[in-house]
C-alpha cells in the first residue's frame, strides 16, 4: 500500500472548513470557534447547522466501527475538523492547523528565517493553558470517572476542587503572568509578539474571568483577581473582549452558554 | 520591541540537543529519550550528566522567576528541550518539533504536496495517546491532588482506577486498534503509514504491554490483552522492542527503571 498522502486533494486551503462538535455546550468546539470568529473566516458549524443530525454526527465519528477514510485515521472524539480531504482531531492539534491559515500566529508567521520555532512557543503556551483551565477544571467536578454524574462523586470533587484552587489555578496563573512578562511578549497585551494569536483566544476562552473558569470558580478567580498579581493575565482577558469581531460573536447567537460542559458553576465546591 | 524572532540564531539545525527532566524516573523525559536513541542522534540527558545539578536545574526552570530569555518565553515543566537558542517544553510540543528532524515523522516527511498534514495525524494520534496512557494513568493514583501523597488519596484513587480499567484503557485501546485497522496504517505493525513513526515510539513507551500501563496495572492490561481485541496494538509494542537500537537502549543503564513517577505499580488498585 503507498503512503495515505498519496490521495490527498492539494485544495485544501481554499477549501470550505467544517467544525463537528457536541451542540448545546460551548466545551472544546468554543477554542476553534473564537478563531474562525477574530479571523472573520467563515465556517460550518454542524452543532448549529445540523439540526438534530447534529448529535449523531458526533456519535458517528466516536463509534467503535470508525476506522477513518483512505487520506485520515479515525478520531478519538470531538472536537473534528474537516478542511478538504483533511480530517482531524484533538483540540490543540486543530488550534496549531488553523492558527497560520487563519493569520492568527502572529509573531510567527514574521519569523524571517522560517524555521517556524515560533509556532513551538504558541503550541507549548496553548497546550499548558488547556491542561490547567480545561482539563483540570474538567477534573474537579469528575474526578472519580467521566463516565459518573457529578451528583455520585461529590465529596471527591470538593476535595479536588479545593486543591485546584489553592494550588493549581495560582500556579497556572503565574505561569501566565510570568509568560506576560517576559521579553517574548513584546509590545501590547498579547502573549507572544507584538499581536494577537491564537494563544490570546485560547486563555481569552479558557481561563478567562468571566467565561469558563470564572464561571465555574467566581469566588476564587475574584480573589485571585483582587491579589493584583496577574493583572496583565486579566488585561488580556479584557483586550480579547475587545476585538471587535469577538465583540460582535459574543453578542450573537452563535455563541452558545455554559451550563453542563466542562465548565459548571458548583458553588459548594467553592465552599 | 521587536519581534522575538529577530534575535533567533539561525543555526539550531546543526546545535546539539539537550534534554532537562528530573533525574531518578523514566516520566514525560522518556518519551523524548526514546526518540534519540531510534534515531542514534546524540543527546545531552542532564538528568544523567549534570549529578548533583540535575535537580536544581529543573527547579530553575519551574521557578517563580524564571521569565524566559530574549528569544524565549518561560516554561511551565519539564521535559525541557534546549536546541540551539530555541527552549521548549510540553511533551507532544518537543515531540512534534524533534520528530521531522530525526527523520521519525514517516510518510508525513514524504508528504509529496508539501502541505504537512499528515504531521497533524501524528499529532492527534500522539495527543489522545498521552491523554489516555500518561496523563489519565497519573490520575489513577492522583485523583484528589498533585500535591498530596499517594497513600492520602488512597480510597479515591481505588474508585478512580476502577474506572480507568474498566471504561477508559478499554476505550483508548480499541481506538489505538482503530488506527491500526484503518487504511492509513499501510504495510507493517505501525499506527501510520509503511514505516515506524514517532507515534508508535510514544505508544511503545506509553501504553505498552510491559512498560507504563502494563507495569502499573499487569493483571487488567493482561486481561485485555487475552481478549484478542487489540492484538494490532501488542503487536506494534513488541515489533518497536526488537528495533536494533531500542533493544540496546532498553538494555543499557541509560534506560531509567519504574519508580514512583507516572507509572506506579499499586497492587490494590487492581483489586
Amino acid at each position: 500500500m503507498s503512503s495515505p498522502q498519496a490521495k490527498r486533494v492539494k485544495t485544501n486551503d481554499d477549501a470550505p472548513y467544517e467544525l463537528i462538535y457536541w451542540p448545546g455546550i460551548p466545551g472544546r468546539g468554543e477554542l476553534i470557534r473564537v478563531l474562525f470568529e477574530e479571523a472573520g473566516v467563515p465556517y460550518n458549524d454542524t452543532a448549529k447547522t445540523a439540526g438534530d443530525q447534529a448529535v449523531p454526527m458526533v456519535l458517528g465519528f466516536m463509534a467503535a466501527g470508525n476506522k477513518g477514510d483512505a487520506a485520515n485515521p479515525p478520531v478519538f472524539a470531538p472536537p473534528v475538523l474537516k478542511h478538504g480531504s483533511l480530517t482531524i482531531n484533538q483540540a490543540p492539534n486543530i488550534l496549531l492547523y488553523l492558527a497560520p491559515k487563519l493569520g492568527l500566529a502572529g509573531a510567527a508567521e514574521e519569523d524571517g528565517d522560517g524555521d517556524g520555532d515560533a509556532l513551538f512557543h504558541l503550541n507549548e503556551i496553548v497546550l499548558t493553558i488547556l491542561d490547567g483551565f480545561v482539563n483540570e477544571v474538567h477534573e474537579t467536578h469528575h474526578p472519580v470517572a467521566t463516565s459518573m454524574v457529578y451528583e455520585d462523586q461529590k465529596p471527591e470533587a470538593k476535595k479536588r476542587a479545593k486543591a485546584f484552587i489553592d494550588e493549581r489555578l495560582p500556579k497556572y496563573l503565574g505561569y501566565v503572568q510570568r509568560v506576560l512578562d517576559a521579553k517574548t511578549s513584546g509590545e501590547g497585551p498579547w502573549l507572544y509578539g507584538d499581536e494577537l494569536t491564537y494563544a490570546d483566544l485560547v486563555l481569552f476562552q479558557r481561563e478567562k474571568c468571566v467565561d469558563g473558569t470564572q464561571y465555574a470558580f467566581p469566588k476564587s478567580m475574584g480573589e485571585l483577581k483582587k491579589s493584583g498579581k496577574y493583572d496583565g493575565v486579566f488585561k488580556l482577558y479584557d483586550a480579547v473582549k475587545e476585538r471587535p469581531n469577538i465583540k460582535k460573536y459574543l453578542e450573537s447567537d452563535r455563541r452558545t452558554p455554559y451550563s453542563s460542559g466542562i465548565w459548571r458553576h458548583y458553588p459548594e465546591l467553592e465552599e
